[in-house]
């Protein structure tokens, strides 16, 4: 599905007779919104409009009917954005992260804000227990070992690790770390987390720092959401206090293994104790059905008064 | 740790003094014993023994005392091995599966057999998680996709799929089987199995045979011991139940992914959705220790005339 199949181009007559609530696709030109919205929403994309129009202009001709936008991906909603949309009332994000959106000029204009709630939780813990997996069993390095030809000339591979028994800290105990937990404890591991508050319904020890937490585990899995108290949390100390034999496993968002994806730093490569991804952590067929649902589901709590399904609350 | 190091080369003085019963090492040239037992047990061994003596005449020599061997990974327990050792009662396995071993003869015999009962269950099911993550979530694909820097010039790399809510039917539901089974409900897989016996305790479908286990399945996982009736167990009327989209994890002994291991079809090399593996799943530095406990107290269980820890039982 090419980006340009997926929107609506508004012609004369068409648009009249319209009645699908208008929405503005906001991306950056290398994301596309991976699924089909048309039925449901007339969905307006700057980038992919049909004349040969600047973005800005696209933006100013439709901004008076524009009152609800969808971000794809990281793109930034930020005060120039909104400057050029005034009568924008919800800005729909399409990830559990909304570190790319401003916060706090979106209460500030009176802006709801909503995230893809719980749609990926699943599937990005999944992928936490998959790569903490493929470190201590050396699954990655096993395939390419063999792969390369090595096994018949080298048949001493190096033993892996057992899980069970392991002490893991989450970093972050919300909806992906509740999942890497419950998932871990049948693989008999001993959970610890760190998050801003204890939760009392939690049957895990806590740890009010994450120094703390770091000294008292084997592993630590990063699942928190990127804010200004979250940024560079996993620092020295953290690493010191885990020690040399520790496992660090990253899924929190903006934290990812990479700050500058795609690109990687070369050093990486040569290293065999590392899985690298390409920051695929949330993305399964089931979970873009999940979050075209979400979505959906705030755009029309929104265009029809209703309480949106995943607002984001503002601190 | 070399294989020399690891036996006792007995000399005259020391023999007569030392008390530790003799066990002798059968093995393959390309395995040595992992771990040490020499404060237990006197281990001869004839492919490392000091005199360059051939291992046939080393075992004529010494097999009047040898009570007891360890088979160390695949080597054949046979009758022409048997008949060199007359004075054998008990012959120790130290892996799971004893197809290596002929259970016929040693009853004939009058040997007791044991396995390393479930020391390798959890770090083997434990694998299957992984390999099954992997094939799903593409993480080996991924990690290879990264290093060879094709990310940034292709970032619409393929989705994975979601392992909650899929139909996973496990064949053999012994202690791997049930590990697996434990660990995937966490993930939220409904849970079918095929075994010789429906398992009154077990809350999953039970299928009576393997055809309609695949059919209902969305995945299989082999997880059942190497015997005759197993043999090929996965078959084309298994595959083509399965379908098309369905995957195939394979933990058995015996049934692993290369028949002729370490030599894997170089056509496998090309593909990627395969995870290639060394035939790692049961080997850690943990199950390691599991298994030379296991070892030793099935050896003095037998030198003091006590039950043994893990006979295997005959048919």
């Amino acid at each position: 599905m090419s980006a340009r199949e997926n929107v609506n181009i508004p012609s004369g007559n068409e648009e009249e007779a319209d009645h699908r609530p208008l929405v503005l696709v906001h991306r950056l030109p290398r994301f596309v919104l991976p699924f089909d919205m048309r039925t449901t929403f007339r969905l307006l994309d700057p980038i992919s409009s049909a004349a040969d129009e600047p973005p800005q202009d696209f933006l100013s001709r439709h901004a008076p009917s524009i009152r609800a936008l969808i971000t794809v991906g990281p793109a930034p909603v930020n005060a120039d954005l909104l400057d050029l949309l005034p009568s924008v009332r919800l800005v729909v994000g399409s990830s559990a992260g909304v570190d790319h959106i401003d916060l706090n000029e979106c209460r500030r204009r009176g802006i709801a804000v909503t995230n893809a709630g719980s749609a990926f939780s699943e599937d990005v813990a999944d992928y936490a227990v998959a790569l903490l997996l493929d470190v201590f069993r050396r699954i990655s390095a096993a395939d390419r070992f063999v792969r390369s030809g090595s096994w018949p000339r080298k048949p001493e591979y190096p033993l892996g690790f057992k899980l069970g028994g392991k002490r893991v800290g989450i970093v972050g105990l919300g909806s992906i770390g509740s999942e890497v937990a419950k998932r871990l404890v049948a693989f008999g591991c001993r959970i610890a987390y760190n998050s801003r508050n204890k939760k009392p319904s939690a049957p895990y020890t806590y740890h009010a720092n994450v120094c703390d937490l770091a000294v008292n585990s084997d592993v630590i899995v990063v699942c928190c959401a990127l804010t200004k108290e979250t940024h560079h949390i996993i620092n020295k100390d953290v690493m010191t206090g885990l020690g040399k034999g520790g496992v660090i496993i990253n899924v929190g968002r903006g934290l990812d293994l990479f700050e500058k994806e795609p690109d990687v730093p070369k050093e990486l490569f040569t290293l065999d104790n590392v899985v690298l991804s390409p920051h695929r952590a949330g993305l399964t067929t089931e979970s873009f059905e999940a979050v075209r649902e979400v979505i959906t589901a705030n755009l029309n709590a929104f265009f029809s008064n209703k309480p949106l399904l995943s607002p984001v609350q503002y601190e």
